[in-house]
Parts: C-alpha cells; sequence; structure tokens
C-alpha cells in the first residue's frame, strides 16, 4: 500500500464526494478549507493528503475541481469497475446488495450467496441467491475481486478463508468477529458500533468540554 | 473534542476490542505490536495514541490488560448506557435495530421511527415501529440521547433537523447524503461505498507494488 494509511483512502474517498458535488453545482475551483468540511479535519490535513500524490493545488487560487476529481478517481481505482460477491443475504447482506450506491460507484454485485436453503434459488432484482457450497466453482468464473462477508460470526471466518482460496483479493466483513487473511490480501472490516463509540466520545467530551468553558478562568501562578 | 481525531478514536475502538478478546482468552498482558494488528496500524502509533491519555504502559513488560481495558471504558464512554432511536426501519434501519452487539455495548434502541403507514405498529422483538410525527413528543420521553439515520436520501436532512429540535446530540448517519447539523452535534456518516472505495484502492496499489518488485532493479547513475 505504499506506506499509505486506511485513514487517508478514508479521507480522499471523502474529497472525491465532495468535489463530485462541488461538480454537479457548477464549482470550478475549490479550497482546501472546503474540501476539509466533509471529513471534520484541517485545511492543513487536506493540503498535506494531496501532497503526497503530486501538486494539484495554487496558492491562493485553490484547487481545480475536475482535475482533482480525475486525478483522485484514478488515485482510489474507480476509473474500472470492480466485480463484487455478497456473501450471506440475512438483512445486512441484503441491505447491501440492494444498495444502489455500489453500481454508481464502479461496485458491481455478480453474485450472492446463502446457506439457508430457504434462500438459495431467490431471486431480488437481476441477483439470484446460489447455494455457499457453489463459491469455489462460481466466484472464479464471475471474476469476483472483492467479497463481501454479510454472514453470521461463527461463517466469517470459513467463509472468508473460501473467498481467498477462490481467488479473491479484497474482503470487506460486516461480521461483527475479527477475521484472519493472508498478507496478500485486503481487508477491512465495518463494525457499526465503533460508529456509536465514536459518537459517544463526541458526546462525552463536548460535555466536558462545555463545563470547563463554563469555568472561571485559572489565574496562572 | 479536545483536538482529539476521529481517526484516533476509531482506533481507540479497535484497540478495546482487541483488549476484550485477550482478557476473554486469559490474557494479563499485551504488547502494542499486538494492539496494532486489528487496525492494521504501526506498534508506535499504538503508543502514540495511548500516551495522549497518560501513561498505561511500561517498557518491555506491555501494558496491563484489565487495566488498560477499563480506562478506555472510561475514555470512550462506553462505561454508562445510551439511548438510541432509529429512523427509517428499511432494510439497514431493520439490520441495525436488530444488532445484538449494540446492546452488548452500552447502546439501547429505545425507539424506532418510520412514515409508512404499513410498518407502522409492526412489533420486532420488544421495539413498535411509531410514526416519526411523533418523534418531537416521543425522543424526549424516552430521552434519546444518540439518533440513527437510516432513511431515503430525500428524507434525511428533515429527519436531522427534527432530531436536533428534540434535543438529540449525537447522530449516526447511514443515509448516502451529506448532512447539515449545528457545531455542538456530533455527526458521523457510515457511507458503505467509502468501505469498497478503500479495498479497491488497495488491490489497486498492491498490484502495482508487485509488479514494482517484479522489475529487475535499476542501476543508479
Amino acid at each position: 500500500m505504499s506506506g499509505i494509511s486506511e485513514s487517508t483512502v478514508r479521507r480522499l474517498s471523502h474529497y472525491y464526494r465532495t468535489l463530485e458535488e462541488v461538480e454537479a453545482e457548477g464549482g470550478r475551483t475549490i479550497s482546501s478549507r472546503r474540501l476539509a468540511e466533509r471529513g471534520g479535519i484541517t485545511p492543513a490535513q487536506v493540503r498535506k493528503d494531496l501532497s503526497a500524490f503530486g501538486s494539484f493545488g495554487r496558492r491562493g487560487l485553490g484547487y481545480n475541481v475536475g482535475y482533482l476529481r480525475r486525478e483522485l478517481r484514478a488515485i482510489l481505482g474507480l476509473d474500472r469497475r470492480w466485480n463484487v460477491a455478497v456473501v450471506g443475504a440475512g438483512r445486512v447482506g441484503t441491505a447491501l446488495y440492494s444498495y444502489q450506491g455500489f453500481a454508481q460507484r464502479g461496485f458491481d454485485v455478480v453474485a450472492v450467496f446463502d446457506a439457508d436453503p430457504r434462500r438459495i434459488g431467490q431471486r431480488h432484482g437481476t441477483t439470484t441467491i446460489e447455494d455457499v457450497a457453489r463459491l469455489a466453482e462460481l466466484a472464479p468464473q464471475r471474476r469476483v475481486e472483492i467479497g463481501v462477508v454479510a454472514t453470521p460470526p461463527g461463517a466469517a471466518q470459513e467463509v472468508a478463508d473460501a473467498l481467498v482460496a477462490a481467488g479473491v483479493r479484497g474482503i470487506l466483513n460486516f461480521a461483527p468477529r475479527k477475521l484472519t487473511v493472508p498478507a496478500q490480501v485486503a481487508l477491512r472490516t465495518v463494525d457499526m458500533a465503533v460508529e456509536l463509540e465514536s459518537l459517544a466520545f463526541a458526546l462525552v467530551h463536548e460535555r466536558r468540554a462545555r463545563r470547563q468553558r463554563r469555568r472561571p478562568p485559572r489565574r496562572a501562578g
């Protein structure tokens, strides 16, 4: 990953979204301040992030929206389409493969798998739910590159192993447990509770900060 | 937020999970290397993150698992319970309020709202879906502190405004659009596509790195 952290990539995705919005509104240049808004970060961080990928901005003029968007698109690997398999057609899995935003961003769900005989064979739009036992056969056939694990926690590692064995090189895990994959496989875990915890932290610390602001300033010495 | 970034809080959540696992396995000390595993970050980053909250570790001995877990629990605001309302009982909303992990971590879903008359009044376990028109009345009654927006994008801003007006101070947004909230309200957005993009980035750059490794080294000069 050439030394670029997951948090940096996450911020690049946020910049990309803001650029799309600004472009849709007809904007042609954008400041690092505006780019910083969405991620809740500093303009200095934006400039640092973008400078790591080449010099896109001019001091006092800001960034060219169209040019920067196209550059980020290529950097993020969004100038091509990706074949995705979703394993687990429960609530989370169904929410995922029904999500229109994926296709818009270049992610095509080409297969959905489940182990439950009542679900296998069901059609949702253009997708038929396949037996997870056929994963080893169908994933290479449909050129699956990214696998989404949306199974109960107990099945998640087994499914991840099957995806890796079928040649999948990127896994997005929604099951609330830690998965182990070989070093050459990219793994991201989405834990809904982490997001709530981040809010809890903000609420606790905002409250503390407000209490402190209310206190009279202490005298030095 | 006392200068602590969202990414830092996210990493603290990951450390907390690893500590829970290690404690459950009976481990009593843990190295920064082991703590770094889960987030895919460096041991130096772990030491830096934890030192910002006080000195918990001893060189060569690692961190005391129980002590560090309790400290992080308090820092993250998990040493108390939080009342959560979910707005939108579609696929994402249902997946969320059915998720056992929330209650385990101190988040109690005390209300679920929807605008669809076919959904209003339905019971799921202990939760009855309420008319979103009653949000202003029910949210303060049930002491809702965190609101989850899981509506279609077109309704999301209106719902966020209603939550803020009802005194909610933290919002977790799953709708694929940008929300505007007052500065004193904490906002987190979960965009599934951002996670897939982060994988796409890893796959593209891993491939490039492999190609470069395969090239014969250039001679200097």
